[in-house]
């Protein structure tokens, strides 16, 4: 017994390439092989900041230098890495570069690259508890531990019957939730009821709220996009709401959910939670808040305020990879109803039927996200949570904030400029002012109302030559938005490597393009 | 011109803590944590085979080993790393150890962790070109390499129009595809007729189906599981399937789209693709190939035969984050028509809006996919394709292949064990015969019919018995399924470091389970 049959002895003969097959983890090669890796990742950081920030290849450079085909034999990494070098670097728009403040950033850091290494390595897929228990269980303490760090009121977290998962992206958080909302109205209504369903955000709502919408099966017509104005600061109006809310009900239409965010990405609006939710909460409404990027800063007390209001939220998420350390992808996901999103998304076939789950004593997070196989990703967020702690946390989110203000002062200082939108976290929005731009629509016979038109356009197009002036000088990186009909540069401080001397040449080079772009068009020149 | 304006001297005094914040990113610390952590994953892999490859721990038990709040300052990598091998450890399911044939198997790989160690080192979040160019052309020439490992046809290639994205999972996947294959009947028919949209797999497509189409609003009744039998090894009858087309049809519904599935997840079941792509066809729908596990063994000649049809489809994926080395996650998916993609999932707000994604030469990958940002996966496919080379990873596919013949023919020697289904891949579906089995029904008065099923029933319940033994040894960890009525142990061989010895053990703990199994219950023991 337990020994192999003697008449199966052949068998193993047979299988004698075996033991010579190739070895994907051959440990003295893995060994040999980080090193190479890390020496490479060391020499990319010391020299990230020389390469242009953004990247100044011409579409379709990389298939004229590499091969058409996958190479029939093994190659060495020695080679390999010397093509990342020559061919991938130079592609790269550099994220982690010190002079990147475009976007919002998608922070790494040594903590994060430990935690994808292990990640990696124990290559779990924890779709539920009993294919891996810590998987599971290190998600549930690790949400536990930053709902905590953000003072999320307690029916978000476990211990207070809600709970946390790790989502990769917003997209899928708002997709996850869109549906255990619409499940709970196609219960009681009837599936048909689908076309009848109304999703509410704002014209500042990132563009994954609509998406995310049309993938689970709302009319496009029936995604609400209400428009903000400058008066609530590109905040979404709780008047307006319940007025679009009750013109789509008289109209046989059915509210379903809302959509509201602190830290819009094009200028940092943070939509009046409370009112917003009560408005909600009088149509029996989902009412999710995506602070994407904004989230993490309400870690430190003095930004906890934007969050005023979460309490009366369904749904809460932010992305950890954006300016917490932790590298894409971890986007953290809280709801009040865990069982609303399990209702919903469970899925239960007999290949994965097992006594933990059939115990109802443990959470299957397959039954919380789109997909069945998950990454680790808790390791990673534990591990940067550890190895900085809270306080370091904070530390890198006042820097952060306190070099934009530095930016902001720049800005400021110079009259030929302006501070579009007040600052809330971060990203500073600025132009060059309609005054700094004489000797336009001089002599032109309009009326008042076009002139103004014209003279608005013709300050956003100088704004946008200025933005491409900038970026094509490789030096920084800065991208735009357009907001309330105005062109608006915007400067997001946030990569690891950033220091104020980087903050002050990225002045010195938007300053520079202005003086020339302004002397050419025959207006001030810095004053 | 370019300097700091003096006045603003002042704001400089005003940060003098920034040089000393934290970072994240101390190139000293950087070295020496990545080599604390390459350590301890050596250690874990050369003692992996000694851990319980089942975890055994209890629900809720890190809970009482993890403090419930993160710490408020920094801890030692040390202290870390020493949690994870007492706390994380033993909660693991351990997917990389040699004795894991359970479920499918997600392979890392040195190279892999490279590749995720590059990706989370640069950090990019590549959802247009422009914001890193060579992390959209990489994918799409790797994609193009592994398409033609593949032998697909050229009209899923780039360089044959269609073209390849690198999803999360394949659920993702198959949301992207029903979203074109949905939003192409609606722009036709309009938004209400969602109500009407059928979708058609078997009742062994993956769960990830039901799931998918549920997510785009497809009434569950809508959602057809056809019923496959013995008499087609559990493919999909194309005969079945133009029946329940004309059937739908007839009832006023709109059939949208095909699940074919190449190796299904319970028994590695082939669906006949080409006269399935037939049927569909006379009715304009989208066909889908999912060959989540089985894709992967397609770049050996002798298996590509499996794929014969799929020229007749519009999509195809598998995951290459099972049987190719390249970790969790990383699902492989190309279409023949990506605007097809690209008109249903693009977004296009201002802050995104650049000269590259306006030439229209360039692949914005975020309008292939659900979310917006994306990790660089595509290095680290790149990476395992030339780190191993397509010559390897063949022979690391046949390695498992032979294995798994090894197991079967284990199996077949043991005459009170029986191969349930035909072997396609590296999956042996076995279990203990029913004649193996005596004693049971005997003096009972009961019809033929009745003490037939009864019967199964007791069979099924013995395997599974011995399922639940072997499993609770934590010496080997395999999974079942049900088939037809029937209980089957699932044995997929598939670790990375697994040799015949563990094969042979594997069978050892079967036999001996059996034996104590089959001798309390009175039968034959071992012949």
């Amino acid at each position: 017994m337990g020994s192999l049959p003697k008449d199966c002895e052949h068998l193993l003969k047979n299988m004698v390439g075996d033991e010579i097959a190739m070895n994907p983890l051959d440990l003295g090669e893995f060994r040999r092989q980080e090193q190479m890796v890390v020496d490479f990742l060391v020499n990319y950081y010391k020299n990230v900041e020389k390469y242009p920030v953004l990247s100044q290849v011409e579409p379709g450079y990389l298939s004229k230098c590499l091969p058409s085909s996958a190479p029939e034999d093994e190659e060495p990494l020695e080679a390999i890495l010397d093509d990342v070098h020559r061919y991938i670097v130079p592609g790269l728009t550099h994220w982690q570069s010190p002079t990147f403040f475009a976007y919002f950033q998608t922070n790494t850091s040594t903590a994060a690259i430990l935690g994808e290494m292990l990640c990696a390595g124990f290559s779990v897929a924890g779709f539920n508890w009993v294919s891996s228990p810590a998987a599971t269980e290190l998600e549930s303490l690790v949400m536990d531990w930053l709902g905590k760090m953000l003072d999320l009121p307690r029916p978000f977290l476990f211990s207070g019957n809600g709970g946390g998962v790790i989502e990769g992206n917003t997209t899928e958080a708002m997709i996850c939730t869109l549906i255990a909302a619409r499940e709970r109205v196609l219960r009681r209504s009837g599936h048909d009821s689908i076309t009848k369903l109304v999703v509410y955000g704002s014209d500042q709502t990132h563009c994954s709220f609509q998406k995310a919408a049309r993938v689970v099966g709302i009319d496009p017509r029936n995604i609400r996009a209400l428009k903000t104005t400058q008066s609530t600061l590109f905040g979404l109006s709780p008047d307006l709401l319940r007025k679009a809310i009750r013109l789509d009900i008289d109209g046989g239409l059915i509210p379903l959910y809302l959509c509201t965010t602190v830290g819009t990405t094009s200028v940092t609006a943070v939509d009046p939670l409370e009112p917003l939710c009560k408005v909600a909460s009088e149509f029996g409404m989902w009412v999710h808040v995506d602070a994407a990027y904004a989230g993490s800063s309400c870690i430190c007390p003095e930004y906890r305020k934007f969050l005023n209001g979460v309490e009366f939220a369904d749904s809460f998420s932010f992305n950890a990879h954006k300016w917490l350390l932790t590298s894409l992808d971890c986007c953290c996901l809280w709801v009040k109803d865990p069982n609303a999103l399990v209702k919903s998304l469970s899925t239960d076939p007999e290949y994965l039927k097992n006594e933990a789950t059939e115990s109802k004593q443990v959470v299957d997070y397959k039954d919380w996200q789109l997909s069945l196989s998950r990454r680790f990703r808790a390791l990673k967020l534990w591990l940067v949570l550890r190895i900085y702690g809270v306080r370091n946390l904070r530390s890198h989110i006042r820097n952060d904030c306190r070099l934009a203000k530095l930016f902001e002062e720049l800005v400021v200082k110079d009259g030929r400029f302006e501070v579009v939108f007040p600052r809330n976290f971060a990203l500073v929005c600025f132009r060059i002012r309609p005054s700094a731009v004489t000797g336009m629509a001089n002599g032109q016979a309009m009326e008042d109302e076009d002139r103004e038109a014209w003279k608005l356009n013709e300050v956003n197009k100088l704004n946008a030559r200025l933005l491409h002036a900038i970026n094509a000088s490789g030096r920084v990186f800065i991208t735009h938005t357009e907001v309330g009909g105005i062109y608006v540069l915007r400067f997001a401080v946030g990569a690891i490597l950033v220091r104020e001397r980087h903050v002050i040449m990225a002045w010195t080079v938007v300053q520079e393009h202005a003086n020339s772009l302004l002397s050419m068009s025959g207006s001030n020149t810095h004053a």
